[in-house]
């Protein structure tokens, strides 16, 4: 289909309709060819979701590939130009579901490493490819179950890039360099139900709430820093009441979210919205729930590598950026690794007719042998 | 089944299974004792509500009963300890759906015209009936429309006298002398959906409206005056939210309800809401209903004639209340009418084995002709 060994691989990944949990075999086809790259192929299965980890070398540092072979469902197939897991190119494009998240990226990961052992058969410390089919899905059976594996070893990751689609204009223009936490509160605030005509006989639990969400609104969390835009609260859902209109309601209801910069912990943040409930004087019940820790990799090795990779394959000074939402990053940065994400242009995730530039894949597997090379060879 | 002439009707009233709307024929038994009287009787029947008004004179000043023959369901029969629509005594309380709240009252005002007409057939003034079957539904075919079809005609009613149960531990023992206004507002105040993850890009409608709710709850809207509590404000109802827990709501919807005293009118708290809401910045549509101006009557003929009447048949003197929810007064009342509710004792009313002490009855109908006779009796 074409001379690229990239687009080539990235066709083949695409073919499989991996729709999470599902890995419909990729894995097992990357596998076979790490293998023969003298990778030790270890699968581990959790449940519905498979995992893959593979690892060349026993020596530290352990630089670490990590990715996802599952992709979200097409959605509706006659919105599609062409057939969603028949990957297609039209002019200079790459279509089918996974093309940008992340399959592009596993065949650039996977055809660099080639190009690389082939160079420098005896590298420095070890390479890994950590891969998940779940990562669009419950993040449950998926990189937190390897990671605890690892961590359960004392397996450490030195340095590990994320595949995730980073880039914006062009590849290798944006590298995410970390990610806001994100912790969410189920609040109950207890009242006393009553009717409407005799509210002294009642407790509104609306009217207890009202201050205390205005000041929970109103809270400047901090100020983010260098990396982090401020932390930010937002309340997505909101219920309290029967439905009838003389009825002084018995609960309200309120879910809360924030995304978080890494000037607070969870902690911190737990701490601190508890002070202003019970300063309220709430009667209150409030569940927890952590999506994730911020991390942040400022400075190192690694970034170091990214940045002069990139600049060699595509002449551009990469932006660090810590904007958007979660991804798997978030589970391997607490192990104390540091963690980057570097993939192609993001426009197109999720959407129908997603696509990538396939020179974008071809200059993707440049930056990630370049970042091999600084990193492992003397 | 007894020799009070009160209780019997009361009873021949009970038998009759008026579930709102029905009347079951309750208001041409009472319409035919009434003709005999020499009362010109008017049924005003208004889509599926019975009406009656009767009157007896053609001068004023006019003196009407006010009150319904309509019943609250009887909820479940087995908690009942005998049949609700089978007038019982049992203990000198007379059991049944309606005992209290009003076929007592319907019972005592006949009795006591009865009593009153004979002794004096030549009385000043006109006396009437206004009777519904609509009082513990929707109000909207039964009072108000005959209302409507008095002040037509302009047929002025001076005192209204309404049955409704005022009274707490003794007949007479409380007069209602006025009821607050309520009103209702439907408030949907817009924001912008978004992501969770880019609140810059949201308008989050809960956190706009969260300090214009907390100053709504905490102001003090009046001071209430001698007669009426101060108004209260109260949210029985707030939904915002998709149910996802990372969606910025695009919208937020909140109801709210005031009892008001005769310190404001509608009109007033309707630009105070406008002035904080707007004060605030937020976008939102209001929607506003009006169940009741507030009324008072806080001195006057019918008044001195009522506390009279009640001192002199029961030895006690009354205590005037505008607690409790809404009566038909309120239709009444802004013709200009004098308007005062005096009834038995509130205790069971809208209970399962609903009931009335027989003597209070008895008592309730000398109050009635007492009242009558200071108003109609030169």
């Amino acid at each position: 289909m074409t001379d690229s060994p990239v687009l080539a691989l990235a066709c083949d990944l695409i073919a499989r309709p991996s729709v999470t949990p599902e890995d419909a075999g990729c894995q097992q086809m990357m596998a076979e060819r790490l293998a023969q790259l003298g990778f030790t192929i270890e699968p581990m299965v959790f449940h519905d979701t498979t995992n893959l980890w593979a690892r060349r070398g026993t020596t530290g540092p352990l630089f670490c590939f990590a990715g996802h072979t599952d992709v979200v469902p097409p959605g509706p197939l006659d919105k599609w130009d062409s057939p969603p897991f028949e990957p297609q190119v039209r002019d200079g494009l790459l279509y089918g579901r996974g093309a940008a998240d992340m399959k592009g990226s596993l065949a650039a990961m996977l055809v660099a490493v080639e190009r690389f052992v082939t160079d420098h058969p005896d590298h420095q410390g070890s390479i890994a490819f950590l891969i998940t089919s779940d990562e669009e899905g419950p993040f449950i059976n998926g990189t937190p179950k390897v990671v605890e594996t690892l961590e359960a070893r004392n397996e450490k990751i030195t340095w590990c890039l994320v595949g995730e689609p980073s880039s914006t204009a062009q590849v290798g223009d944006v590298v995410k360099n970390g990610r806001r936490g994100s912790i969410m509160g189920d609040l109950l605030v207890k009242g006393i139900q009553g009717h409407v005509a005799y509210p002294h006989l009642g407790r509104n639990p609306i009217h207890q709430a009202a201050p205390a969400l205005a000041e929970l609104t109103s809270t400047r969390w901090d100020e983010g820093n260098a990396f982090f835009p401020p932390t930010s609260f937002q309340i997505p859902n909101i219920n309290g009441g029967t439905g009838a209109s003389n009825v002084i309601p018995g609960e309200l209801k309120v879910q809360f979210n924030f995304r978080f910069s890494t000037e607070l912990t969870d902690e911190t943040i737990k701490a601190r919205v508890h002070e202003i409930l019970d300063r309220h004087g709430l009667e209150y019940e409030l569940t927890w729930t952590l999506s994730g820790h911020p991390f942040l990799t400022a400075q190192g090795a690694l970034l170091d590598a990214t940045v002069g990779a990139i600049e060699e394959a595509a002449g551009i000074r990469t932006e660090l950026s810590t904007s958007g939402g979660t991804s798997d990053g978030r589970f391997i940065a607490p192990t104390g690794a540091q963690v980057l994400e570097l993939g192609p242009c993001n426009a197109t995730i999720h959407k129908v007719n997603e696509c990538v530039r396939v020179a974008d894949l071809d200059s993707l597997a440049q930056m990630y042998q370049g970042i091999l090379r600084r990193l492992l060879v003397a």
